[in-house]
């Protein structure tokens, strides 16, 4: 069995990650060169929790990997996975390695995980916009207030949309007004221009400290961050922590 | 073999676009009902030319039908479609159907087909825009002026992006502002975001007059919307034409 030296063993995360944060940092920026770690920090700094995207029952892998990346392009580093019938995948193609920098909220333990999604959302002090693709619907998304709370939009699967439960239950109905005859855009297209939209919202509204991550929400991420950017970690954390 | 009921045959279409465009109109719509009818007139009021776009050598079929869907949902009306090495299929399902409420311009006689459809798209008073994802580009989406004449925006294929000619032969290159770590979206999240921050443009800032197809288009596209709404045209034509 050949062993994959870029991933770093369980123990060895383990270890890793009971050591204080500052350690973490110390231990790794030795082995990513300065470059990187500009970017990475530049990267961070525009980092928010202040919106954040929830996915229900999403199945078609590439659609999936389209809103991922779509997440870290617009600096949204959350995105919660509600699995109830479909487990969520993204092809590792589209989603150009977007997949390591962003936090996963996964939710899959029982046969429904919508309303325990929606409660740890709201735990977090998340307004839920839920995304109709019916008009009529309570606002539209160039009306949707980021000064007033976080926002979390809900998107459903491809064909079925969201469960009725998610759209009874979310505070708000959430439409982007179109024109056509099909009246309906894929999935990757909505949240695209949703998060595209609520980036510039929240950049043009919210000062920096009301949109970026806290200090110390910054330091955890920027350690797996480095982490995630060398290339033998797997040789250089068991030469650095001594753990195999 | 069978004979497909709903698509007329080629005989028949010519026959019935021979005909003056108010003749073709009165003789398809009571076959078409009311409702259909008023949604028809409802879609095409909003339908526009103003902006369009054009996708060099695209071949995921997903992407194609995606912008596809895009396009139709906020009433751009054309797609010019350049394939070089690379034949334009659009997936069907993800189409939604949206396919035949558009008109195309095909660009693929030769070896390279950019600067014949750059020249068509100028003849048509187009500024050509080149979607690039490299920052630093001349322009950012959000200060593109609508005002000043039509946009054709284009896009380039999944990986290899625009070709260096169609990049450096346009009137300006423009950038979706981003600050992710992967700095790139797919081609159908470009596309869709571009398309719904051109339609607001245009809505906000241009009159009615200046967004909207002419009576004369209007009419064109009116009568090739009344056939694709007619199940059993096939049989439909038959019978009022008087040919198979």
């Amino acid at each position: 069995m050949s062993v994959d030296l870029s991933t770093p063993s369980q123990a060895q995360v383990d270890a890793l990650f009971a050591m204080e944060v500052g350690k973490r940092i110390d231990l790794l920026m030795p082995f990513v060169n300065d470059n990187r770690v500009a970017t990475l920090r530049g990267v961070l700094g525009r980092r928010t929790r202040r919106v954040t995207v929830a996915l229900e029952n999403i199945y078609h892998s590439q659609n999936a990997s389209a809103v991922v990346r779509s997440c870290d392009c617009f600096g949204i580093q959350d995105i919660t996975i509600i699995e109830n019938s479909s487990q969520f995948r993204a092809s590792n193609g589209v989603a150009r390695g977007a997949f390591k920098w962003l936090t996963y909220n996964r939710f899959s333990e029982s046969d429904f995980n919508t309303p325990a999604a929606y409660d740890f959302l709201r735990s977090r002090g998340y307004k839920i916009v839920a995304a109709s693709p019916h008009p009529g619907h309570d606002v539209s998304l160039y009306n949707l207030d980021v000064t007033e709370s976080p926002i979390a939009v809900v998107f459903g699967a491809e064909k079925l949309g969201l469960s009725e439960w998610a759209m009874k239950n979310a505070d708000l109905r959430m439409v982007i007004p179109m024109c056509g005859l099909t009246e309906s855009l894929n999935i990757s297209a909505s949240a695209a221009i949703t998060m595209s939209h609520l980036r510039r919202q929240i950049d043009e509204k919210l000062t920096p400290e009301e949109i970026r991550l806290s200090d110390s929400e910054q330091a955890e991420l920027f350690s797996h961050w480095l982490l995630a950017s060398i290339r033998d970690a797997r040789c250089v954390l068991e030469r650095v922590i001594g753990v195999k």
